[in-house]
């Protein structure tokens, strides 16, 4: 039985006038966040204010870059070369880092965003370069990503730090890949049953995929999404189940 | 008479598809780059590219942060606010900072980039803004302004050191100040008069003015431009002229 | 005493994976929107999206042009050269006349946006740019802008039809200009307020201003804005106040 | 054997302080240009400059539009939804249109650019979306794409105007397709040899393959680069082979 479990959710979202998500109500359910670099969302304003947030509220922070692109929201795979996808990650990564550091904060893991993510779960290439370009900005940084995904096998024969993690609200199927967004019942809405869902996990360390078969997941951190509409409701589900469960949410 | 110089020229202006300037040509003859931070121009893959040449010539690296205006080239002057102008530098510094020590270089100094280097020049409160900025992102950094400028009186009063810079093919009023680029004779093109003018400077720490006076300029480092057709060749010329009289180009 | 007006509200201004305002909620309580072009907020699909709606609903379609700054949504006055900012609003406009043909519309006006907006208020110099930029594009186009202000001047000079516009949420001084949005009571916030004073000043040509005077605009347009919390409560009580007094809501 | 022949080129993609092509030097030298929309290259200044050259020089002109991808110059293939992209279509083509009529200007053409003309060549699902978007557009519009693509066989399906392009500078395979870019010999350099290979096409309807096979192609356009070191050479030894061959250079 686990008696601590960390909570990520993505936040600094928001760019210029436009408002993503809702970090400040969230942020005291979480214990790790995954902050928006300004290549899909965030801006450097942004940025700030969502570090200042996790500092005070003591949610670990991390990195969250993407491929550049603000109009689709990293949500489309885009092919770089190995050098230009090295900088690009180098350059987000930096960006975050030297930010907390001028606020007094520090960075402790990276997360990659949307297509990145799904692409590095099923890539090795793509991972190694990934996992490369983050040993390369600061070896002490973890990674998050799918668990059981390339990512993770090729993270640990770097001999990094991996952060396997489950989605609350996501939907798998047999093999426990997470079923396509675009398939209708990819997400879960119903706080209750998510956060029934989480505790089951943490128990039993299994989930029932789609196909009603109970499948097994190694994680040790569980990813909430802030953008629904239902994400503070949540948030707080969770948040009070574990908590009756005797569970403390906590970044470790 | 002076014996040493450093010669600073803007790079990685390159963007994507786009290239701009001539680095790899001009870097053998300067002593300091300033490289663009991705917001007026450059990208993560031309900073890297760029870094890696500044580091194998022992090129000096600074940051060379701007308004974010990638179509403008950040030369048109944009109203931020304290805390958003603050969080744009720390962003682009701290980026700079990261891809440098990622590479196994590392980054002396800070410049202004176009509009932003001069609304600085004329004001202690942007100057203030940026000073502070580029403290929090790291205290060991210098900063890079005009010569007799507002940024020189703040940085100073700081504790930052501060590199006063003298335009090599600029031309100045009796103030000391540089004629406008949108008046006809702002720019010197001729290589040869542009090496003299910088060596009579080095020698007499004093300028002719537009308007035929000597002008007296307390600069430490002497900016030259690599964008222009004749930028190789003024590099070119000022390296032989001031070979033969003797004063090395160094960062110091 | 009139028996009807236009009310415009700002519209279109989301942007990829970004939400903003309440478009369709809005859509039945105004006669006309003006559609973001892509600079400042809006994209391709929002803006197809958005016309959709206009059509549907049988909203008069506007353009609504922006300096080139999607970070700052518009806000940041920025100075372009005059053959730059006419390429750039023909550019916008052109755009909305093609997409709004392509789904069996057509647009009748073009309101500037933010930054671009104000600056046109009071100079002539850049009222004059947009006007002719809108005639070369299609001089059967209208222009909204403030009411008595350097745009209102140069249209009628050119001969283009203008549309003054009086912000329905938004305070006014003495002389009929608007106090700065700095200002702690620039805007205005009760739904209840804000319907008595439409109907007030469409029965009298008054209102009153901050300073406690009645003040004379000449406005034949009412603008709402569509991005507040209070915006939908806005609509609805205008739209309740005017038919309760028997003025009918219609593009004209 | 032909005696008039249409040779195309893209155009304007430059942007803001960035200049790629040769637009000026090359214009006189062929009968029609594509010119970028602003997505993956092009502002509306540069557009509208490229435009007054060809009007001046009698340059037909076409719109070339892009997946929007400015630091990748839409060489990246993006994945858009089907009304997503035609949005993206009908605003580009729409902003190029009108900026052509407040010009005094017409367009006649329209050819996709980069990753998204080959995925064009090979979709015939990205093909309808596009040629569907041209139509709503202008049904006038003819599309100019890569000869005996699924393009060509959507184009033709729908009733519009196809205009086959054979690109005078890439190897082909023994299938009449492109050898990829990322090949070695994709791209041929010799002016004299790229002029003779045009010749010999116009008068045979054939080119020699990578593998030294002979090739037929049915096209009715020759497409030139315009940003290569070589591409004003390339355009003059075209004329002069064409001019003593007495094979006009016209846009038909």
């Amino acid at each position: 039985m686990i008696e601590t479990i960390d909570i990520n959710c993505d936040m600094g979202e928001s760019f210029g006038n436009y408002k993503l998500g809702n970090d400040e109500a969230i942020m005291p359910y979480i214990s790790s966040c995954n902050i928006a670099c300004g290549f899909h969302a965030g801006d450097p304003l942004v940025i700030s204010r969502t570090m200042e947030h996790a500092i005070r509220t003591k949610v670990a922070i991390g990195a969250h870059p993407s491929y550049p692109d603000l109009q689709g929201f990293g949500r489309r795979s885009m092919q770089l070369s190995a050098p230009e996808l090295e900088a690009f990650i180098i350059y987000q990564v930096s960006a975050i880092l030297g930010m907390a550091k001028a606020l007094g904060g520090k960075v402790s893991h990276v997360k990659p965003h949307g297509a990145l993510y799904t692409d590095m779960a099923s890539s090795e290439h793509i991972s190694e370069i990934f996992v490369r370009s983050v040993i390369k900005t600061d070896p002490a940084l973890s990674i998050t990503g799918l668990a059981g995904s390339a990512t993770e096998s090729v993270a640990k024969e770097a001999g990094v730090e991996f952060r396997a993690e489950f989605f609350a609200d996501r939907n798998y199927d047999n093999e426990g890949r997470l079923v396509s967004r675009k398939a209708e019942n990819a997400v879960l809405e119903s706080p209750q049953i998510i956060a029934q869902r989480v505790l089951n996990f943490l128990t039993s360390g299994k989930i029932k995929s789609v196909h009603e078969e109970m499948v097994t997941i190694n994680a040790r951190t569980i990813c909430i999404h802030g953008d629904h509409a239902q994400s503070l409701a949540i948030a707080k589900a969770i948040h009070t189940t574990l908590d009756e469960a005797g569970i403390r949410i906590s970044y470790t």
